[in-house]
């Protein structure tokens, strides 16, 4: 898999470069209610001008097949060939299903990233990745394909909440403790803001270099990549129990104490070391609060993940770590150990 | 691409060996109508017994949207997981929708196909194209992904009716052309039909031999599998028109008349020889009749050949033939060249 990546705040100018060095008839950008509004006019892209622009409703709870269908139906109605190109300007939703309707139309045409969130930059846009939600459940259908292009920056993010900040920061988190001591002590250092894009910008490449890094060598997911589910097992039961009792969390919020979670099942496990879970676990529970979920809501969890896309014969699978820089793949977790690893998580984040 | 291809007439047996090399968790099968209550009971698959099934309306015209949400709809309640065993069994709409529903499920499963059509064995079951129709268009949404095995037989092509039949030889005749003198000869100096199926099966081993001596070079269309094309351009209209008139014809009659006169436009632009195009047009006539098109269609028609997936920039495009073997590519033809492809043809074939 091969993606030109370009990180700059001059958007616009990165953007008609892109779509320049591509020999496209057409060109459609799919954004959503919230980018079309707070984004594009400040894009400044001079060849978007001429794009077909297909808006969708905001929020993950629209990245379902309906909105696909309205992708498909633009793509397909403004005469989009081989030869067209998808421009995706938006969060994780928008480069999400903006890519999957891309590379599910007439079997494939090219898209570009242009993601305007922390989450969407250092997680969704970049990867190959794409898909929808389906039957309550998260990225349930979707395949693999590429962008030819991302534009990661961060002159947006002052369009967005604070939370939206450190939902995505908690990527970041899982990125450094895959990387390392250094990159670790570096982004448990800083705090998730926009008053500083350009100093976020050069944390934003070196986490995504991190990613990028163990994507090259397995685009598809069949070894190393599933180093990058480390905290993601517990975090989406987390988020989908939230979803499921209406109350959801930011996707970030989950993955950061689905992290926590799973480094003190590394600690049990494979002897992951004390003093840096209780770095991580003080981090989290300044930022990100408390899951807020009681022993009740254990049964529940542990059937979450067993229906998790990483589950293999009914088992619970994680991804664990051995020390910073150190992944452990493909652990199967027995229910008990889980049941643990959620009361001391409580006891560390209530 | 890799592909098992394997040609047998003892199909139970091959699809319990084929299940039984994949570690699967869960095996779901995915049949119409039709092959529901004609083909699965004289399978004679032991493995098959545990399946989940789903049962699809049978036709073209249901290879839609909503079957795919069917299809995708069961295997998410079934449990599906990456470890699980799509096998579709049915004519090009079972496969063709099936393996869009495996490729897109969890980011894709693996699939067996098991065409019980003449097509869909010759064209649509190997070759790693999936799809569906969408806005009236064919196969206007899919994903180029390729089934583990393939199960090729002739055994239950008496549940067919000749129409069938002589649909599908029509792509026999295009892969002859493709190969050269000798296979051409061979393949006209034989019928359709399902009375000798030993025979059937090991002309239908050669022809599928061509088409995977081409995919295998080419698996995603950018450039020598665009060969597979021929009669395709002019086919696909015939076929997209008579559709919209409400009078729709089986997609290898389309593709018979679409070779005579994507041949004429050979022998015209190309010099392809005069008598191989006669004993062609003859013997189209002879099995598949008039496309029955007078000139005020010709409009319609090449307005829906610029639509087609393989047109650039507006212009339509065709694969021509030097001679027969020598497969010519991405020929811009203009409007007049078409209109006179046309009027020839109608006289052949009228």
């Amino acid at each position: 898999m091969w993606q030109d990546i370009t990180y700059t705040n001059q958007v616009g100018a990165a953007l008609d470069h892109a779509l320049a060095s591509t020999c496209c008839n057409r060109v459609f950008a799919i954004t959503d209610q919230n980018t079309s509004r707070l984004v594009l006019p400040r894009l400044g892209s001079e060849r978007l001008h001429g794009a077909t622009l297909v808006t969708l409703p905001a929020g993950d709870e629209h990245k379902t097949l309906p909105s696909l269908q309205q992708v498909w139906q633009a793509l397909s109605d403004g005469g989009a060939t081989r030869q067209s190109m998808v421009v995706n300007v938006g969060g994780g939703m928008v480069t999400d299903l903006g890519g999957m309707a891309a590379a599910t139309f007439k079997r494939g045409i090219s898209f570009i990233n242009v993601p305007t969130t922390l989450l969407g930059a250092v997680d969704a846009a970049a990867g190959g990745k794409t898909g929808i939600n389906f039957n309550g459940l998260k990225n349930e259908i979707g395949v693999f394909a590429a962008a030819s292009h991302v534009i990661i920056s961060t002159c947006y993010f002052d369009t967005l909440p604070r939370q939206e900040l450190r939902s995505g920061y908690a990527e970041m988190i899982k990125h450094a403790m895959l990387d390392g001591h250094e990159a670790f002590a570096d982004t448990l250092s800083h705090e998730p803001t926009a008053e500083d894009p350009d100093t976020l910008l050069q944390l934003l490449e070196a986490s995504t270099a991190v990613k990028q890094r163990i994507v090259s060598q397995d685009p598809t997911e069949q070894g190393v990549r599933r180093a990058l589910n480390l905290g993601h097992t517990i975090g989406h039961a987390l988020e989908s129990l939230a979803m499921k009792k209406g109350r959801p969390v930011p996707h970030g919020y989950a993955v950061a104490w689905g992290l926590v979670a799973e480094t003190i099942l590394s600690h049990l496990l494979l002897g992951f070391p004390s003093a840096d879970l209780q770095r991580l676990a003080q981090y989290v529970r300044e930022h990100y609060g408390t899951p807020g979920v009681t022993c009740d809501d254990y049964p529940s969890l542990l059937e979450l993940m067993r229906h998790d896309k990483k589950s293999r014969h009914g088992e619970i699978n994680c991804t664990l770590l051995r020390q910073l820089g150190q992944p452990s793949l493909d652990h199967a977790i027995g229910d008990e150990d889980i049941n643990t690893a959620l009361d001391i998580a409580r006891d560390y984040l209530d």
